[in-house]
């Protein structure tokens, strides 16, 4: 692991960085209770979808951790409230309620006969998820070095890192591991306006780990790769179509094109759990549009804008299979036709699930 | 003219919109001696090679008024000294050193036989340039007109209104005229990172002007593109190489080549003054770099980037001339193959200049 981490089991309790101090101050908090969870995924101390499944997960632990009953029945039912209540905390994020039934069902599958042995399957599957993940984003950096230039120039989009999974990250993680390999790495973050997760978390995460990189303005990729020696683009996903589409931070879609006009190989980067077979493409994704503050306010404090000013903010944009050159997984690369490829990475996936459990 | 100007001669004054406070305050600042022009060209009261010309020339009138000498000779030789000290206000804005010169020359030209008669010329001097300006960006809004379709979705970058110029401005020139003209006009707005011109000077020229507007981020463009019925992409010219290569604010690159790879016509507007027939192409025109902190303060107060992270923030780019549908100038439509049509351009706008002259 890097020197930081996102959400980590420590002495009984789960630690988590306050990602809202970032990057201006490091802090690691302690939480001991899966109410103090909830709320610290609620006000986004933590944030990234792998991050937060891990934290929720750990949050299940704490609960079955404080169970005064010594009834397996009760506990059980106690320890649904307590993953509702997880749940609660952002009803929209596909893997808290993904981690939180994974540690439910273990515990009703797992039979066990005493309170004492609920808490060691509660915590074994907690320690699995996240493990898992940290596994899974090794394994996306290690597929992608076959495929990565030495020496390296990326230009990155967004935040894709160690701080939004439990560790290495997606996309990020391939300039981590390329530089840990001892290939020579520059890399152009963009700021990735509005929230500027590059600026702000990804050229902290960068200078953490010792990679040499540049900070640019979102409009800058063009010309950075005409004059700049890029030869690798890499973005992450937030969910992938049957057909390779890719929907993801908005900005990926103009990184893409520019790519595209230079000929740089551009990478969209992520675990198989990201690909949906039963989206067939892009134009079926729901974009989610976000406050107008974030563009009016762009450091989340001061209006910058005139009063009434009118604002588009789609939070989200759709890359076309047809811009993109490989889909890096935890089970290879996926190439065109995507509509092939992708599904054999998601029954790889699956088969490895099922040798596993 | 629209309710509000850059600078004008008023009642014996020169009277300048503090661009400082805008878009939160608009407060409109008389200046009466040319040291005080001086200093609000350096400090940025004023922005905009031509709107920045027009203060000069007005500043020249300020010296020439406050003239106390009756010997004509003597006056020449202060209003020189005058030219010097406006000059020095921004060593590097060309259009700045050729309004003084240009008053100069009128006075020194005119063989005016009196200071009196001096300080009409310089007057009447700096009353054409100021009025040039002004109706050449409005031929250049004209012009646009014949190639703008009804109803018309615009992309504009950075700001190019009546702010920069002395009136109507460039690329925005087009939109407003549109408006005016009575087509049926939205306008994406992006905000134009590092330094927010778009969403917080054009954004607000168009609240004034009433017209239908949404602010964007700029990597959005490529996804508003695609799914808002986007059919004109305008943006304005630094300076223009002789074969159509355009530089211009950052970002104009990456627009450009979203909006070929939509097939949208992407237009670059401005006066045939910012057409360099001597630099052959893109590739000779040197790309200044501007200070870190423009990148890490988004609104220019707060760092949001960690300490000790790295920077490039190139002012411009080129976009190469395969990527323009027509160069918009006051006289004309400027089409490929831009070496002659640019050329042509120059030579009308030069054949203009002497039969006025």
């Amino acid at each position: 692991m890097a020197d930081y981490y996102s959400v980590k089991w420590i002495d009984g309790a789960v630690s988590m960085i306050e990602q809202r101090l970032l990057p201006h101050e490091v802090q690691y908090n302690s939480y001991h209770t899966y109410h103090e969870v909830a709320e610290a995924i609620r006000v986004m101390v933590v944030r990234g979808a792998p991050a937060i499944g891990a934290a929720a997960a750990y949050g299940m632990v704490l609960a079955t951790n404080a169970l005064t009953t010594s009834d397996v029945g009760e506990a059980l039912q106690a320890l649904k409230q307590a993953g509702e209540h997880l749940k609660a905390a952002r009803p929209t994020a596909v893997n808290l309620f993904w981690a939180v039934d994974r540690v439910n069902a273990a515990a009703v599958n797992s039979g066990a006969a005493s309170v004492e042995a609920l808490r060691a399957v509660v915590k074994a599957e907690a320690d699995l998820i996240w493990q898992e993940d940290a596994e899974m984003c090794f394994r996306i950096a290690e597929n992608a070095m076959a495929v990565t230039p030495d020496p390296v120039v990326f230009v990155h989009h967004c935040n894709t890192g160690a701080l939004a999974t439990v560790d290495y990250g997606t996309a990020l993680g391939v300039i981590r591991r390329a530089h840990e390999v001892g290939k020579q790495v520059f890399a152009y973050v963009d700021e990735t306006r509005p929230r500027l997760q590059g600026s702000r978390l990804t050229a902290w995460e960068l200078r953490e780990l010792g990679v040499p990189h540049a900070v640019i303005v979102d409009g800058a990729s063009g010309f950075v790769m005409k004059n700049k020696g890029v030869n690798m683009v890499v973005f992450g996903c937030d969910r992938i179509a049957a057909n390779g589409d890719v929907a993801n931070k908005i900005g990926t879609y103009n990184l893409a094109l520019a790519a595209k006009a230079h000929g740089i190989p551009a990478y969209s980067v992520g675990p198989t759990t990201t690909v949906d077979l039963n989206t067939a493409n892009g134009d079926l994704i729901e974009i989610e549009e976000r406050p107008a503050d974030e563009i009016t306010h762009p450091d989340g404090k001061r209006q910058v804008t005139p009063d009434g000013v009118a604002v588009y903010n789609p939070a989200f944009d759709v890359t076309p299979h047809e811009l993109i050159t490989g889909i890096i997984t935890e089970e290879g690369i996926a190439y065109p036709p995507y509509t092939e490829s992708l599904a054999e990475m998601v029954r790889r996936a699956e088969e490895r699930r099922q040798k596993r459990g």
